[in-house]
């Protein structure tokens, strides 16, 4: 059995430097660990305080008088090398180091300190996610070892994010409980003192709860070895890319912050796309990605349908097809027909169809939708629909009808509202598998992420 | 003065075919007016009823004891031309026609009636807006005259939108109620019967309360007056110009939309450039480029400074200077050196510049951002901070700061947060004269929409 079992599901974790002071991050991760719904037990170590948040705090990790799995590390740099000393011989599966100040500082003691306890490290067999880390979580049995308790509050979804940057894994978590998605596990690689993406690629490809893994790359020291094992895993499930640090001025930036060159970018996307991993270059592409790999299956072509509510969002919508190399698809003369039938001449009646006119007759729109998206020269599906007042009960009645589809071919779809409007329907419609974006043009957007990966994996397969 | 002053202020609002049926839009439009915080009267004017909504219901417009200003029309499409007959008696100055079915449909009979409505309000002088249109909003004043009350939940700001697709409008709106925007008028333009971009763009121009015009465009007929009107606002204000319907396929979309064809997007966009209009090219970029110009100044230049709180978000902004044409500007001697004295060696000290290690020392944190924002060979900063627990607090302590600069130099900020977090924060940021956006790297995108836009000025100035 892999140690990151031990590590994402540990029976007990230990913070080492939890403080009942809030403007010390000892103080976050235990908190995290006890209100995040973590079942497993959690013992604060801190020799200066006898209690902490309501638990007994212990001097040293030695002197818990139970096995513990995972250790958090929140004490100075200078102290980490004899804490992590201790964690060796309390016989600990892995150590996650908060604490920054090793080889992305610019003083020499940092390089030095890294050194070091990856030596103590590696002789004993022990893995240490960082240092310089916020830390990791694992939503499937509700552990928070960061120093950020909201993201306790994530959703539990299929999706594995594994992070270089605190920073966008953050920006990443936070867009999800805006546009809703799920996540299994987050991971803060930090310095990679001794686990790198290869290793967390590993054990997130043979993981059952990972259905999409989500890696973002600043730089690497062996890309090799990043691209076998993104290969490996590539076989078994999609995995998306963003490889930040494109220009040569945020290369340097990249360096200094988690210690690593940011490398050639053309040069990272050429591998990616040779072993079959996506690759974007921005933010709101790689969260747009990652959601529909993780709610959508796979398009069989290109062939993209558009049923629209409001016809300047179907218009939106086909021009985004058209950046993006989709083929808004010619209907059927079967489904044209039937389109014909349902809608009164009053707006367009071909791809993009607007339901516009029959917005009152939810029936109408129901076979309008039933109609398309059972094509067989429909590959994909976009649909769009603002939120009125008159009409705020058509998603779920459509919902109703994609639920029965949504497993066989993508469909995306922009249903934009008032804040704080739709958020049910939103969750509903995407529990039938139907991915929602925030305008027209990603939705359509995140199906040429599928296509492309579609044929990424008929490039991929072709080779082998 | 403008007989658009009487359709944007009325002092009495008539709602022909208000309904108190909620499968009716009559319904939706006679609740926008009456619980929108309007201030002017309201006449529901509905044979069959004797009271709507508490209020007294008129068999006719011409029944109504008091002059009207603006009647919205919601009866079926046969009856309108008799009632515009009718409210030409009443002598209102100007209708907004709901209805739909006419030069947009496929039936000759559209063509018909909209030649038939508009003969008739020329003859009167009496200005139509629509028909197959949502409505107009004017927040200044309260008035929701739109078939959408919760148009009147929208922030009151400097912004008018133009729009000739209400779905497009609707979808701006709603993303203004997520990311924060406010609106001065929202105008849905439909048909185009005897109002078009060019008169409300007429209008606008000379509109105290408008900053910012926004326009979204299908496609004009007379593309010539369009560009005329727009050349001569855009001397007093900046216009923002989205022009959808890029492909063919969406082109003839358009035409069955509302009634015209899209033309040649290359043309628009040369044309919208000579009048010294800016041209976005996606519906996020139409809403953060207005956002930028509704709060931000022009920058003199393209030197940007980036300051983050997480070298991941600077490393995200630094990619976006370089895709966006922007240049990571070098600090001087003097910043560079406070910049070495305030940050410990820990991480990027240039540009873009870690405030990571020091995020608990606001009073560092201030004093980092005084010193690289009164550089004078710093045009524009971009400020990238995420939330956590432990800094929740710093976005306020900025805010202070950046009072005194964001009207001296365009500030913009991403400030990720979990749903619900940092609302208050962000307001209060943006009423200090920092646009925030979603991503750090539309917060940089969005400083070079100001430097294409400064860009742009220099250029229509000189040929003048």
């Amino acid at each position: 059995m892999s140690i990151f079992n031990s590590i994402f599901s540990p029976r007990a974790v230990a913070v080492i430097g939890a403080s009942d002071n809030p403007r010390k991050l000892g103080y976050y991760c235990l908190a995290s660990l006890i209100n995040g719904g973590f079942r497993g037990e959690v013992y604060p170590v801190n020799p200066s305080l006898g209690s902490i948040m309501g638990l007994k705090s212990y001097p040293s990790i030695t002197s818990i008088p139970v096995d513990i799995d995972l250790a958090l590390v929140v004490v100075p740099s200078s102290i980490v090398p004899k804490v992590l000393e201790e964690c060796v011989s309390k016989n600990v599966k892995g150590v996650v180091v908060i604490t920054a100040g090793f080889r992305e500082a610019e003083l020499k003691d940092g390089v030095y300190l890294q050194g070091v306890i990856r030596s103590i490290a590696d002789r004993a067999g022990v893995k240490i996610i960082g240092p310089n880390t916020f830390g990791i979580v694992n939503l499937d049995v509700g552990l928070n070892a960061s120093f950020t308790p909201e993201l306790s509050k994530l959703k539990k979804g299929n999706i594995s994010l594994i992070g270089q940057s605190g920073g966008v894994c953050h920006l990443v978590a936070y867009m999800s409980t805006i546009y809703g998605l799920g996540f299994s596990k987050i991971v803060g690689l930090g310095n990679r003192c001794n686990v790198d993406f290869a290793d967390i690629i590993d054990y997130l490809k043979d993981d059952a709860n990972t259905r999409v893994i989500a890696i973002h790359v600043e730089g690497v020291d062996d890309a090799r070895r990043l691209m076998e094992a993104a290969g490996q895993a590539s076989r078994i499930k999609p995995i998306v890319a963003y490889k930040t640090g494109r220009s040569s001025i945020a290369d340097k930036a990249s360096k200094t912050h988690t210690g690593s060159l940011a490398g050639n970018y053309q040069l990272y996307e050429a591998a990616f796309r040779q072993v079959g991993v996506l690759a974007v270059r921005d933010v709101e592409d790689f969260f747009d990605a990652m959601k529909a790999l993780s709610i959508c299956p796979i398009p069989k072509g290109n062939n993209v349908a558009i049923i629209t509510g409001q016809a300047g969002l179907g218009i939106i919508a086909a021009d985004a097809c058209y950046d993006y190399g989709l083929n808004l698809a010619k209907l059927s003369e079967e489904t044209y027909s039937t389109i014909l039938k349902l809608l009164p001449p009053l707006s367009i009646r071909e791809n993009p169809i607007d339901m516009g006119p029959s917005w009152s007759d939810l029936e109408k729109c129901r076979s309008i939708v039933e109609s398309v998206i059972s094509d067989e020269s429909i590959h994909a599906l976009t649909l769009c629909f603002t939120y009125t007042s008159a009409s705020s009960n058509i998603v779920l009645e459509l919902a109703s009808v994609l639920k029965n589809w949504a497993s066989i071919k993508p469909v995306t779809a922009c249903i934009p509202a008032p804040y704080g409007y739709w958020i049910k329907e939103r969750e509903i419609l995407e529990s039938h598998g139907v991915a929602t974006y925030p305008t027209p043009s990603r939705a359509v957007k995140a199906l040429s992420f599928l296509v492309t990966y579609r044929k990424l994996k008929a490039q991929t397969i072709s080779k082998r």
